[in-house]
């Protein structure tokens, strides 16, 4: 395959890649100068956000209480410039994709005021975080030090990125909360839909394969374990046989239940209050409050 | 301990670690000038290759057809140059490894080949992803748009590195479909083995866990939820005791098949038509077309 | 929201964020000029050790005898160095976050002598990791060559880093080897904790959602697939309502056991030589010798 | 000196630092969200320039015509991006600085159209170059090829940028072409002010301590050794005791003028076509046409 | 040549280069774990200075008066710490050097002592650079902002770097000040020697040649052009026929005297006020307060 | 000026400057996949030359001999790799450019060859290095150390890339030592071609503005100040008008010859043993052994 060859090849397949009649739906015009939501600026945003909530742990190592001000008051501010910019950048992205959104002209105040109001919630973030490291270090007996939990468990990462997420797509804010969610999913295999509601102290433990869907309702004190499921059954369809979105459709948890190890909790049920349920189990029924429910015993043969 | 003392120690151990002839099989020995398969260069293949085939949503913001036009030509000839270079890498060091391909002298210009056949794949592999991209988004009520579906869904990023590596796999290259899909397998917790033979519009829901063996084949509109497994049971020893290599072993899935999260597919059985497969049970059999399985009823204790 | 506006949301929002009584669990001291431990420095620690534990498969290529000795001196010596800079902040760490370690008084020559039995180990460990890289080449008929093994399986990945931080876990390094073991179960979704021990000759296929317990037990030649669980059922609490730490509440598994995918083990139980446990199953009981367990049949509708 | 006392000192430095009532002139308030132009952004443009000017010298290998057309695409749309932002950062920067430009409100649109305006201009600034690129290559003995010309001699990376800053700064952007030719002084000791008119065919060899004022008119063909000055000897003040900008004040060179090695010329004077000034001379006055002029004999000992 | 000659001939090299005892003057022994002075950081407190010292023109964009004090806060605290780092790296080379600086034990509170003494001096370093930019503001009037001077001209980044290097010096700090200076010589061609004493409201026109000596003494509103030498005549030897270290060996230049381009003032003469010595000289005798000197008239043929 | 038409503008101009037959001398056609020498490598083989070189100034600090041993062997290898690297490229790039080295087929093994004979001289160069220490510390009283000349003095990051360039001139590599001297004369203000032959214990003082011409010849324990040219005077062309390449043409300084600041030497002179030219004069003829020149009396007016 001589030079001329290939050349011609590679012009022949960058031509056919740029005919974009045939995948309309994967090809995105930006009106000019508008820039994508920035997966690396997100990651400098949640980086921050740890900073200031977690301070001594993530980010630099601080003085004293005056100089601590510095800090923080300088990551506050970044993370309110940066997270403008990307609340701006989500919202031309949706406006371009729905082409429905005539009334948000104003895009760039807009996305100042709801990044204002995301920061305006650090503190009560905060708080919610602080009940969650509470949880972890109580709720397993591995844990040697608060600081160990806040620095290793894939848990607090999850749900640093979770409770930032929930606040912005209570928002409005479009796209850039999936995108948090998504981020700490790669990361720690935890996939929480910034949808759902998670009351405080809430434990997941190691964490990798949990998934917990966008209309799950959760209380307080609640434990789940690896590999747990809170998913949807069914769903119903439109006339075009379209699923139609925003229905309930995922598994409401009262206070203090617990939930071991691969669960799988399908559907719009209710796990009453302090239930516990087995792990490598398939709910897709209410369980009432205090009830235990576990597998089957097994076919041993020797 | 004092500064004798530890350098004693550090040479004494650089030079137990030097000695290779207790560990051959961890020692590679390179001929001169070969570069090893790189992470990073193989990273940004995978960059350029998502920019090309979803234009707008990765990479950078595009202007016109015009403009796209030179975009496209820069990243396909890009994804040309580095490929070639990945495969080159990945032939010698297959040679290196096995001592028996004496045949494959002239390595450069096959890798030149190999690649520049991968590049002609592209426009195929894109409708292919175009499919994927459809099925995600009408089969999640969760989805609210195409672009959140390709900037953010776990299974668009595992599908475009299997779909990649698969072709790779079929042009005979050794080790870089591996390290493909190994990749996404890092970034999604989706384990796709790129000797799997997959369909058109598939779907994976949330992803972690899953696992999708060698010899799988699996047809058009399938969907999985997370933690499926489609394994291996058993394989066969050679009269060394060795596993004996590219028997088929994994699951035929067949047309519009659902299996839930956690359940386990083993060996080389047939997953009839649209058969459903219920959450976290263990299938080591054939089904049916049309069959519906799932789990026995619990133990419930109150 | 005008700029007087949002400056005055920053600083109230800056202020309260420094205000440090309400949240001195999340608020870390350090003395002046202490540094944190760094996950940069730690990764690059990890990178180092493969390249000296694999050569020619990680790191750069080597030429011949001598010049590998030149490698090896030069990334043992930089391994000694940045592990004493680890070590130390992990114990300034700890001891700042407990304060209750007043007898260590002398952190730099500790952390010295620590890493330097670390950097004493690597030769052990390498014996180690060398029957595991065999295992999961006989063990997978997928795998095409030790090369293969060694690069891409995530099994290798997930231990050699297990293998690194259970040896600073049993010199008394506090943080850093979790640190180390999180961050292989980040990349590979294997959880292991440090203090587990385990056998020669020990695969794990594919990885995802597998956990490994802080007091686990397991012999040698044994083989999980992904998903297992080897978990605690309970622990019991003190007079305070904590859990009581350093109790043995993991499994032990003996040697050759086998255990399927998505199976989940807790509590101080017993899986006795050569027992195969079936996958998606539940065992919280002591299984004999030799024995086979699995899930019960399913039920099926057609 | 304890953690407090420096805390203390710490504290106190920032506040006087922040104190700005003493040092208005050392104090630039921004409007909210304006950036800087920044010297990071401006290197890339002139590399792109370099690339889209000297192909195949700069940037990366080209392929052919076709792929050619690919690489000068994207590097031309990217300068036109960059540019336009950088355009506006410095109308910005100056307009805050003055604070009497009150008529340019649509500062983006100007920005868009001063950049699309350079960007047309790049063709012809190319051919310019071209002749320069000869003139070294005719005028070096030393020099072995046009390709290191281009790609060592610094007289051709200080005339590039020169060449495209002298444009905008006809085109009235403020700050950007200083900005530029001082990159361009610093990388090679060449400082040119954008202001000055440079014929075609122009040479400076070495370079080093050449200074060309904002006044200078050089005509075609004319070649400047290292150290020489074309300077202004005074200039007039205004009732404040200020110097009057924008008088006419450094040397006119007409064409075919050579000037030898630290040489000095200040003043409005004119150099007459083919005059030849000798080195280490200082020259305040007319030199007529054709004439050659060289310092006096040095006293000797021995 | 073949691979095994090759890796001979790399080994003798390498044995070779390891040899110290030709080249002791060329081999710097460390004490285990000290650090070089670095570059890099050493440019980083550069950045920083530069940013406290001129907020808004140098480092990001600030919002308000509070917002101001944040950044300079951190700013100001990390130049503390860097600057403690590596004026204990300049400590700790110094003496392995020397070896004759036995008394200088607690090098580490020294460090942090000087560092702390630099900082404080960091506001009147800014008054002296305010006369400095309003000295070259109001002395070109090519000049067309005080915003242009600060970003653009080389003389104040030179001058920020000696005034800050002058304080260390006379603080007792080795090494760093010399590293310190010649970055500025490297970036502007402006070479002043950290032990030159120099007054406020200094300007230096364009810069590259300029070289002001060790033991100089400059007044207060001197101006020098670009290539004026103020430098030594001849110095004397010791009895061991090597040079004497620290006379006074440079030119005092009074207040208000003006040294155009090129010329060379040598030995521990002094130019009285207001004198002004013309371009392209060689001045080795005291100049009255007042005078003119110039270059003789040339020789011109025509 | 809308989107349209500026995309109109861009492709234009994309058009014109693809357009390549009006430029063919600033258009380099690259053989595929060659690649042009990279300064960024270059650069890289510069650090590492100086940390073999200068061990324990430049590069990592060292433990003892035997570690020493391991960093040297390692670097020197990389030197082997990466010059390798660069001379192939520069070889290609030459052969290219000029057309006319038809015998240059194997330049892979050329370029190996090549590399080998540089590293082979580095313990040369390095005596060499040694005495030019030497030189600068013994002829500055301003040196405090070796360390602090080697560090800091700008003359020695000159003659380190001189001398290097010089053994790959010798050895017949085109581009690349030129490439080598004006990074050099960037960082430094001195620019020696590589083709100058220079004699031992060789001193630049402060160094801005020195230039020395592609045919000199220096002696040893020769003195140059700052601004020293030692230039062609003129040249003569051949019957096409083009400078005839190769003449010597540039000054010859004998031993212990000593050159005060912007002195100017032009043409093939001899400049005689233990002569001084003074500051700031134009040299066009022969200086004999021990002669004095300096510049004539000054106009003084007052």
């Amino acid at each position: 395959m001589n030079s001329n060859e290939i050349a011609q090849l590679l012009n022949e397949t960058a031509g056919t890649l740029s005919e974009t009649k045939d995948i309309s739906k994967l090809y995105h015009r930006h009106r000019y100068t508008d820039s994508l939501p920035s997966g690396q600026v997100i990651s400098e945003i949640v980086d921050l956000c740890r900073a200031v909530i977690f301070p001594g742990y993530y980010g630099k190592s601080t003085l004293n209480a005056q100089t601590m001000l510095y800090t923080i008051g300088v990551n506050v501010e970044r993370i309110f410039d940066l997270l403008t910019q990307q609340v701006k950048a989500s919202l031309n992205f949706c406006n371009e994709e729905k082409q429905d959104c005539s009334g948000l002209e104003d895009v760039s105040s807009l996305a100042m005021e709801k990044a204002s109001r995301l920061v305006s919630q650090l503190p009560a973030i905060r708080l919610d975080l602080a009940s969650d490291v509470e949880a972890a270090y109580l709720g397993d007996p591995a844990a040697e030090s608060y600081g160990e939990v806040i620095s290793c468990y894939p848990v607090i990462k999850a749900l640093t990125n979770y409770r930032i997420a929930h606040e912005l797509y209570k928002l409005g804010v479009p796209l850039l909360p999936r995108i948090l969610t998504e981020m700490a999913h790669s990361e720690t295999g935890i996939d929480i839909h910034p949808g759902a509601e998670i009351g405080r102290h809430f434990m997941i433990d190691h964490g990798t394969g949990v998934v917990i869907g966008a209309t799950c309702i959760i209380g307080n004190n609640v434990k789940l374990y690896q590999g747990v499921t809170l998913g949807a059954r069914s769903f119903p369809l439109d006339d075009n046989g379209n699923p139609i979105k925003h229905i309930p459709r995922h598994p409401i948890l009262e206070d203090n239940v617990i939930v071991y190890s691969n669960a799988t909790i399908l559907g719009r049920v209710t796990i009453g209050k302090g239930a516990v349920i087995g792990g490598n189990i398939w709910v897709t029924y209410d369980v009432p409050a205090g009830a235990r429910i576990s597998q089957r015993k097994h076919t041993t043969e020797k």
